[in-house]
């Protein structure tokens, strides 16, 4: 293990942990909050930044990275950042518990978007900044930046860092290179930033929220940028108008996108965007999730609390499966109650997830189709063991050995998922009834199995809100201590695809090889 | 396709069928059952015999079967097997829906004792005896009989249909020297069985049902030996002495075991069998289940109705593992109440299931564990990319094409899962109230999305009972025959392990090569 080289880039990124701190303590001055308040990022930031450059003083002894350290510096790069990142919480005292500070806080760097605050309107408008900015960092992906911050990385090291990083199995032409595309997908990702927030500001205020229109704009942005999902007003996006509903709908469809695509439309190569397999395959995901989703509410073959118009119906059907397949996790309603075939349409658009090299958490859409494909080539070769498997993704041949990783990693995925589930039916919290108050009215649902299932679900798929207990108008506040620190490990397993995690925890990586 | 060669061997099935309808027609005779009785089973055998005899006039035009003709016969056999044996039911009118019947006696013949039929107490002997010995007949496969009835099989075709029934990623030795191989396990199974059923004799008779001694013996060690389950009086086999529970479950777990193992016993390599990987890890998860399952009992984290005493507890909570571990499904206690660390436990060994080579359902330990492996290799070679795996299964090298077979096979299983959660949530019984009556007491519950997961769970790796609205005391009569449909082909799918049953639909497979 190169220590030293691993110390120096963590002091990098303590740095940069402490310049974008800079941002909620800026909110914190603007809206002239107490000096507990300003302190609880000036602090840190102070802290930062002072053992970051003491860190830069280290002298490696050598310069390479093995692939095993840059997997390892990944998950390690993610937990810092998160174990900084949650003191501000602990200071100013919106979450006075570390632990769940570091769940809210690296639900935020996952872009999952599960929170533990009970009541958002007791909560500094710094924090709450803070939250929904952790999103939009944590989006893209700490260590795009980070390779825009290491002159010294162009010996083929920091390809295993975005090997690692970048949500997806195939990285492809955006390796090549690297630093150039990471600059220019990053301009996409502000471009588009900027774009939904002057959209959103067209929109009429929401009433008793008349000053906060640029705030909640951005707030609101930063979710849909990182497909992050915190709410930060009690109800999520049940208040807003439908125009910005709407908006921020397509935004989410298209942060769900590969954003090698737009890097595509931008050098002119429409065609290929249109050609791709995975690009129609989410379409049309979604088109027949919309469907769903719609036929269930509408159908009214059972009954539900809410009474919608068709035009509520539709959108409510849209945002919800935008919001949950790209694993935002925004709402604009109780979908929890709704009936059964709009909820199995969410739940399975929240194992899909949306595109790989997007933002969204989940298997990605590219991964299912891999999958489908190598089933078909299983069966033919059964039926004509002569079959020569001539299987193409993307126009490119499909081969076996990336069939063969993407099997695994569903397999890892579905094991995990059942681990961490025993792990919460060890949680007091089970069994126990919470009152729900929503637009559905007043209810008491008991935390049963639904609720660590989708609970387990919306971690490792990095969505945001589950179901029952833990629904959209709850929050994971129930949870013991040991619950919390599972799920906190989960969201980071779901957004690192697994593998940097477990590397890091594996005992072989810290031998000599 | 080679038509005429299926047909010929599809008439032997149906003979073979009308045969073991004739111990149905015994009790019929026996317990001096009206002619609607009688003639449900003998005008079915007429016809059996009668067309199956027709069948055999066939001149096949070569005598070699193909390995996809394997594997779409082996489903076609079970196909046929369900649709001749519901007839009984609808005849004699104890289940006037063809439907259902075909549900009942596919979960029959799959071994999964999921049953459509709300009140035993009315249902014939007859019925009784033939839906637990369709458990008997499915256990070992209708194709080991067929093995030994087929002489004209000694080209290798045999063997195509072995793979595609045989339980489990390997069939190992067993396949070398077939047809002696397939004597002696079946032999095993008969021996077993007729040792459960004498032990069984020794207990005290349930009051109430004094008379019926043998015959419930009978029953229950049809259930055991073929991991099925059907219950025969209300409450499975909750009124069953502690006795006959204890001795259930040990021939249960016994049952679960790889048969090969019981041969390697027999030939004096006892020191085989205790190295064995998967014989270890099955008795681990045994161990770490029932010791679960036992602390949600005796901990009380949560309250429920049940009050049972230390031994009480115990016996249960090995009695659950070990019933719906090896996918049987039997029940001696309304485990759907329980706290959530107890259900959890179950809920992940009706996904494990037993060993493989054994008559159990699920994704099989041997599957878990070369998964595990396989995921250890992935890791190793990502930690160091120059490791070279040399991995090992049962003693012999673990080849990286059978670890991709696993991730394959788990894969689709999940796929699979997902597609027929979405298939249920169309029912129009989502959403609805089912009073259940147990030692729990009575209570409500709403057929809610936990409902249809356990359906899925329990179809697919052929447990029999689920949780909810479909728990232990509970039936499958309240899905629509949409929904019942959909998952006796999901019995079926686990059954013959996905791929046979993907290939009989496959269009490729009528197609000339």
């Amino acid at each position: 293990m190169n220590y030293r080289k691993l110390g120096k880039i963590l002091g990098k990124i303590m740095i940069l942990e402490g310049i974008l701190m800079t941002a909620p303590l800026a909110v914190s001055l603007i809206y002239r909050e107490s000096w507990k308040h300003i302190s609880a990022f000036a602090v840190p930031i102070a802290v930062l930044v002072l053992a970051g450059f003491l860190l830069q003083k280290l002298k490696p002894e050598r310069d390479h990275l093995y692939q095993k350290e840059g997997f390892a510096l990944t998950a390690m790069v993610w937990i810092l950042m998160t174990l900084f990142g949650a003191v501000p919480f602990v200071i100013n005292g919106d979450i006075p518990s570390y632990v769940d500070a570091c769940f809210e806080i690296m639900s935020g760097f996952t872009t999952t978007g599960s929170s533990v605050i009970t009541d958002l309107t007791v909560v500094s408008r710094s924090t709450l900044f803070w939250r929904s900015f952790s999103h939009w960092i944590g989006g893209m992906g700490i260590l795009v930046f980070v390779l825009i911050f290491i002159p010294e990385s162009n010996d083929g090291s920091s390809m295993h860092l975005l090997r690692a990083e970048s949500p997806g199995p195939q990285v492809g032409k955006i390796v090549s290179k690297m630093k150039v595309t990471t600059r220019i997908l990053y301009l996409i990702y502000l471009g588009m930033t900027v774009l939904e927030v002057i959209i959103l500001m067209f929109d009429k205020p929401i009433p008793g929220y008349e000053n906060d229109k640029l705030f909640f704009s951005l707030l609101t942005t930063f979710g849909c940028a990182g497909t992050g999902g915190f709410g930060f007003i009690p109800g999520s996006i049940e208040l807003f108008h439908p125009f910005s509903q709407y908006v921020m709908a397509i935004f989410l469809i298209l942060f769900g996108c590969n954003f090698s695509l737009y890097y595509l439309i931008l050098i002119g190569k429409v065609r290929d965007v249109l050609r791709s397999e995975e690009f129609k395959s989410y379409f049309l995901i979604i088109g027949a999730a919309v469907l769903l989703v719609f036929l269930g509410l509408v159908g009214r073959f059972e009954s539900f609390p809410q009474v919608y118009t068709t035009e509520e119906a539709f959108r409510h059907s849209l945002f919800q499966v935008a919001s949950l397949m790209t694993t935002a996790g925004y709402t604009t309603t109780d979908y929890h109650v709704w009936p059964m075939l709009s909820t199995t349409a969410l739940i399975l658009v929240m194992f899909t997830g949306a595109m790989a090299g997007s933002t969204a958490g989940g298997i990605k859409v590219s991964r299912i189709v891999m999958a489908m494909k190598g089933a078909y080539i299983n069966i033919r070769t059964l039926i004509n063991p002569r079959y020569v498997p001539k299987a193409k993704f993307e126009g490119k041949t499909l081969e076996q050995k990336t069939i063969n990783d993407v099997f695994a990693f569903i397999t890892l995925y579905f094991f995990l998922f059942l681990a961490v589930l025993l792990l919460l039916a060890f949680d007091p919290v089970n069994g126990q009834t919470v009152t729900i108050v929503s637009d559905a009215g007043t209810y008491d649902v008991k935390h049963g199995f639904f609720s660590n299932f989708s609970a387990v679900l919306t971690c490792i798929s990095n969505v945001g809100p589950a179901f029952e207990a833990v629904g959209p108008y709850s929050s994971f506040a129930g949870y013991s201590g040991f619950s919390k620190v599972v799920l906190t490990f989960t969201m980071l397993l779901g957004r690192l695809e697994i593998l940097p995690v477990l590397i890091l925890f594996s005992k072989r990586t810290w031998k000599r090889i």
